[in-house]
């Protein structure tokens, strides 16, 4: 093959690529919709138009035309052997175009219509069952999800275990086996911690003044898009609106949707959801334009995309640095909500160490934990040594055998997340990895910008947001997440940068 | 043919159809978005999505399978063949897939998207020469959208004159011979009606009360949510945010999105558009579910559209039997706004005459002049006989001759409407039609609910919701909107129903 002849493939596949962007896209611009404006009784015609979009992005990223053009660059069996003709980038390019090709093929359309549907009613069934504390509405839909995904493992194929092919949807090539390991020891020394924690002075600290004054909620949303801007998100780029459940959807690099959630009693709430979405939302903003439609605009994995938030809320957003540039702006917004805590002390409130019941609410400590939980739970149920119906106590007995607390209610407990119902089987993992990610990330920038703390607290985290940029955001997917993580932190990858950030944070 | 046969391909067409029908949502999703939510920067990437989802509608409803399913219902050619196994209804509706499928067939997909992207810049154009008041910003892209108006009209055919062509895709078998006769008797008696009426007391009273309080944002969402509620479109079926500009976008009957615009110190701009807009929703909230996918499920022209916004913002909502309901909360809403104005003073204040410059902010009598001065340039831009460099001048002399008053700038004048930018150009004379078609139906109601006011005095508006249903909404496009209205009031269509009405209000 010429040189030019590549360069041609490659843009015919890139066009092929920005139709099927397009129309993911759409389905994205219709989630958001459907969670911000939408009227309740829209929600049959919307599953339509879902299924709808989604079956022709399906098409168009397994069609015939999509094939022949990958065939002309690289060979779909075997291990894939690229054309000589394309550059190192393109190359990476279309290893990753190729790995999707070869995962969308082998779900068929039958299939993701049944998965579509089982999830719209379990949606439903999960959010009726939440409110009833009543897991046994939920439990049949649960089943049939369950299912669903062991026929997707098996339409998928692995090598040893069954949850490594749902695993390998949100974090490429990461494995049970691996997980395994990285979570063992991680569980193990946050239950030390949090338990050492507990004895000490510093986290027994009286809280309750964060509750015991109103935040107008025009101030918030003041204060919430400013942190936003201040990171380096630009206004023209970006949309703040609310929502029950926080999140970032990013329609393309130039038009990111956020959401928080407001609590006119708690401004905590809605300004670390605010600067957690932000942290999705400057890697979204980031990734590289001029790829648009090639896997090199994308994120590189769920893991990876949670250590940006991540990043952003707990490493950043609640240290002392930060702190001593926004303390004084929300002390002026909240008037004589703060006035007689000390910059020290809200600090070491926004930082104490609680068992908790509620992932989303819970500490960075006990997070983990939650997240441990789940992933030990999916593992079974995939596997088939746990049942559906033996999930509500298995959860209490686990909780309080790895946080210190049972849930008193199953809304409380293992009702409480909506993943499940949205057949995100797979993706619970990617939480605690993000975490361990970000960690590595943290260790690396600090040692790299030894005056950081003296930056952040004059107000510039511009300097941060370019870190992120040139270490992850502009590469999309040009390497594996592990690579991405190695290849920025100069060293290989473990999880001892982030348990020696916690150690030194909490128990020293 | 067997019935059975007709039957078959008469439901292979509806899913062909509802196919076409859901694209179309996701372009009203796109485009709501846009003006609700989207960053700014967001503009260039929504502009790809909408060409993208535009071009696979028109595939799809021009496609060879469905051709081929209409030619087993109908004859494309002269003046169409229908099965005899069709119900009238079915054939109703193979006739208006068959008016679609001829007018979609001649518009190429090449045309399509030239007029996209024409309009994708001359929409950008238009809001940055309104905001400079610069005529000749705009012009060029004026220039390029008549050019391939008329085009359009040259691909779609005509008998008489080229604006038929045009007129026909937003009100199905109108004219400019029909147009010019009903235009030139309203325009008469409109004048006629204007002139009297400033001379009478009636119109001279204060009215400055309107705008001397400040009538708080919360308190106008209220008035306008509960007053949509109360003409009958239940609360899980609208979601009324705001927007610049009000709208009303369906993107099914059952998820319908209203806008207004609220003006913190008058309180009827936001209230009298909820109306209007409602008015429209109704119209799409009640068209039948069971024909989703077929044209009897999709209103029947703009006209008998805007029929339906104005019966209810001009004759219900500023009737006084609307008022004596409304009155008590709107007095109880704004405390001291309307302390000293009694009901008649209010009544009368919003039925005042004065010759204005804009055409949405203009009176119900006024307001068809705007109207017929738009119909008129459009029409001779499109046969040749005004070019776009001469509209300015040509806009304030007919200005100054129909309404009385000149504007002093473009941006109140030939600039202030969205409607050219956006390519629709035959829009226009919908917009007075429908209040033709609104007035004969309302002469029609009164006549046989002779106790309406007393009704609606107690604040039952769902008596006329269901008149609408009954006489309009149900049908869809089962008749031609002139058979609809006459059907509808039992009576020849004539302009004389409205020239009567607005005689016996505003100068007897």
């Amino acid at each position: 093959m010429k040189t030019a002849d590549a360069k041609k493939s490659y843009q015919n596949l890139k066009g092929m690529g920005l139709t099927g962007a397009h129309l993911r896209s759409i389905v994205y611009l219709l989630d958001l919709d459907q969670e911000t404006c939408m009227p309740s009784a829209g929600i049959g015609y919307r599953a339509d138009l879902r299924k709808l979009v989604s079956e022709l992005r399906h098409k168009q990223m397994t069609s015939k035309k999509l094939k022949s053009a990958l065939e002309s660059l690289c060979s779909l069996d075997g291990e894939g052997k690229y054309a000589e003709q394309l550059t190192d980038e393109q190359k990476a390019s279309v290893r990753e175009f190729r790995r999707d090709y070869l995962r969308d093929n082998k779900l068929t359309a039958s299939f993701i219509r049944k998965m579509s549907d089982a999830t719209t009613h379990a949606l439903d069934a999960w959010k009726i069952a939440k409110q009833n504390n009543h897991f046994r509405t939920f439990a049949p839909h649960l089943k049939e999800i369950v299912k669903l995904s062991q026929k997707k493992a098996e339409l998928i194929g692995y090598k040893e275990h069954p949850y490594d092919a749902l695993l390998d949807e949100y974090e490429p090539g990461t494995t049970v086996s691996f997980i395994d390991k990285v979570f063992s020891e991680l569980r193990e020394k946050l239950i030390f911690i949090v338990n050492k924690r507990k004895t000490m002075k510093s986290n027994q600290i009286d809280t309750s003044f964060f509750t015991k004054s109103h935040f107008p909620l025009s101030h918030q949303k003041e204060l919430c898009t400013q942190i936003v801007k201040q990171m380096g998100l630009p206004q023209e780029n970006f949309n703040l609106s609310e929502t029950a459940h926080p999140f970032c959807s990013a329609l393309c690099p130039q038009d990111i949707r956020l959401t928080t959630h407001y609590d006119m009693s708690d401004f905590r709430k809605a300004y670390f959801a605010a600067i957690h979405e932000a942290g999705h939302g400057l890697y979204e903003h980031n990734l590289p334009m001029e790829h648009l439609g090639t896997p090199l605009a994308e994120a590189a994995s769920h893991a990876i995309h949670e250590s940006q938030s991540r990043f952003w809320e707990c490493f950043i957003g609640h240290s002392p640095a930060f702190w001593r540039n926004q303390y004084p702006k929300v002390k002026e917004l909240f008037p004589g909500a703060f006035d007689s805590i000390s910059l020290d002390h809200f600090v070491q409130s926004i930082n104490t160490v609680n068992p908790s019941l509620i992932r989303i609410h819970s500490d960075e400590v006990t997070y983990g934990l939650h997240v441990i939980l789940r992933y030990e739970i999916e593992k079974g149920l995939i596997d088939g040594s746990i049942q559906v119906k033996d999930i509500p106590k298995l959860w209490n007995t686990m909780m309080k055998e790895m946080v210190g607390v049972a849930p008193p209610s199953d809304k409380e407990g293992c009702l409480q997340d909506i993943h499940w119902s949205l057949g995100a089987i797979g993706y619970f993992p990617s939480y605690a990895l993000g975490n361990l990610y970000a960690g590595a990330l943290f260790v690396h920038m600090i040692k790299t910008h030894t005056n950081w703390e003296q930056k952040a607290a004059s107000g510039d985290f511009i300097f941060i947001k370019d870190y992120l940029k040139d270490k992850i955001h502009r590469h999309g997917r040009r390497y594996t997440p592990i690579e991405l993580i190695e290849k920025a932190t100069a060293k290989k990858f473990s999880s001892a940068d982030y348990i020696s950030y916690l150690e030194t944070k909490y128990v020293s």
